[in-house]
């Protein structure tokens, strides 16, 4: 029931999805009224689904402690399914702050893992890249970072398919001296780790560059260089469609390059890169976009199902058993 | 003597800076051996220049603690002729971490500004932006922030020109409990300070949309955003050139636009915002990027004018005078 143009949109993508994953079964949890009207547009969608009523939804805009006591809402019934066994993983395009708060508590974290991360995939000009944290905590010390080196690992594995995933952490120069402690010390336990293929630091501009394929850092840093990112690649095509609109030359330019400009609008479309991930939690949760659309909710469901179907859980167990958690046992910051 | 070309590019700096700054007199530190042939085909910069000779110069790899030690290096002497009064400001293409730590040494702090910052110009929807710290200070406390962003409002000032600039603490969320307690401190002196135009938290997409026209951080998140941001900006700027070579006629395609192309590609020019400042001390310091050309040397020299003859100083000494300082006396951090 969440997102800008619920329950439509869900049910849109849910139809895309249940076509590119024939076997999955989806349990559908809303208001029923609407939700079945909908759904007689959206064959496969119907099939695929099993259908669960609550006329409660949580809002956009509810402060996170207000939603956890909502206990009859779509969000929290389905977090409840998860934490029951009864279905593998979530995928809301409702409150963020809502959604992060119930999976933390009604899901809880992995055994030794001490807070989960916000994870997301972003385009580079080698390939993809997985970035966290993104804001799930503003504050880390580098027994988190540690951890986020480990579940970002797992998760470039089963999202991207990658056997021995490059793993950067973010920093402000990529000699060993920079930065404060708490990145020097995670550095130093990313290096001895017997299972990681730990890069070293990288900067800003690796990001995009593609140096590595997972980008490690604080949930403060994350969010803000996710959205700088965002923002100067938005601010560029903003440019372009002045420049191919600028004059009637500019537009026979545009219509003759057009293949290759579809290529990299597509190759840049924000859907192809929607479905942060909540990582770190007994179950797989996945955040769409609230504004996104059909195409856009169906990569989110893409994102979760890699999750499920590859393993994701039991890599983290591993790499987890790997780190010496003396090193890091009383570690400030 | 400092940058990939110099001092090649630095004479041509300061022929293109001589021509724009008529009035402007220019002590030139470094090998006249090497300078006076060169300064031979630089006539309005021999005209405006005083030359005064030393054999030495900071190794760009140079570590800053060595660098110290280097009395006689033409880095030194340039900060040591501000420090006396001899010139108002210097500009060096040389060792980032050496001019750094030889400005705070040798000049010294402004009186109650805690730590300098290191600020640029940056590019966005909306015009020019200003933002600090960029990788001075890697930690920040509140009163380090609330410091930036007098500092940052006198900059825009003395280099946008504006008469109120608008200001913006970069955070993770634009609502006002976001973020952690730094912050959220920052914020409220930021909000009762009577002569600063705060606007709120803002987040990293705000950087490129202009929302605000100075962006506050602390040094390690803000060489992050900007070097995310520059990324971003590079990696469509190959794209597109490979997407106008991709077929014949994509290339003439781009021909028809390239009026527009071309003032896309002036406006996102690196050239245009080169010159990074480090602010609070006694004195204008302009850092240019070692990989400049004259025409972005010259850009670096245009900045330090500007600071330098619009009271950059001694606006910053009223915005401080108006802190109250008990508000953020024994802060943590």
């Amino acid at each position: 029931m969440g997102g800008d143009d619920a329950p439509g949109v869900v049910l849109a993508g849910l139809e895309l999805a249940a076509e590119r994953h024939p076997g999955a079964k989806f349990l559908l949890i809303g208001d029923t009224a609407k939700l079945e009207p909908l759904l007689e547009q959206h064959p496969r969608a119907r099939a695929a689904c099993i259908l669960r009523h609550t006329p409660d939804a949580i809002p956009g805009e509810m402060k996170p402690t207000l939603a956890l006591r909502m206990r009859g809402a779509s969000m929290r019934m389905a977090i409840d399914a998860v934490a029951a066994g009864e279905v593998a993983g979530v995928v809301s395009a409702g409150n963020t702050g809502a959604l992060m708060a119930l999976a933390k508590i009604v899901l809880k974290t992995l055994p030794e893992i001490d807070r989960p991360a916000l994870a997301a995939v972003t385009p580079s000009g080698r390939g993809d890249v997985i970035m966290l944290d993104l804001g799930a905590n503003v504050q880390c010390d580098s027994r988190n970072l540690v951890e986020f080196a480990i579940m970002g690992d797992a998760m470039a594995r089963a999202v991207l398919g990658l056997p021995s995933p490059t793993i950067g952490l973010l920093n402000v120069g990529s000699e060993e001296l920079k930065g404060d402690d708490r990145v020097r010390q995670a550095a130093e336990v990313l290096k001895a780790h017997p299972s990681l293929n730990f890069h070293g630091f990288v900067e800003g501009h690796d990001i995009t560059r593609g140096t590595v394929d997972v980008i490690i850092t604080d949930g403060f840093t994350g969010n803000i260089a996710l959205k700088t990112g965002e923002g100067a690649l938005k601010l560029m095509r903003d440019l372009l469609r002045q420049v191919f609109t600028s004059s009637i030359l500019a537009r026979i330019g545009y219509l003759l390059a057009r293949p290759a400009l579809d290529r990299l609008r597509e190759w840049m479309d924000p859907r192809r890169y929607n479905g942060a991930i909540l990582l770190g939690l007994n179950g797989v949760v996945v955040k769409s976009h609230g504004g996104t659309d059909a195409m856009g909710f169906a990569h989110a469901v893409d994102v979760a199902m890699d999750m499920v179907t590859h393993g994701f859980t039991a890599r983290i167990r591993e790499g987890l058993a790997s780190i010496n958690t003396r090193e890091l046992a009383g570690d400030p910051s």
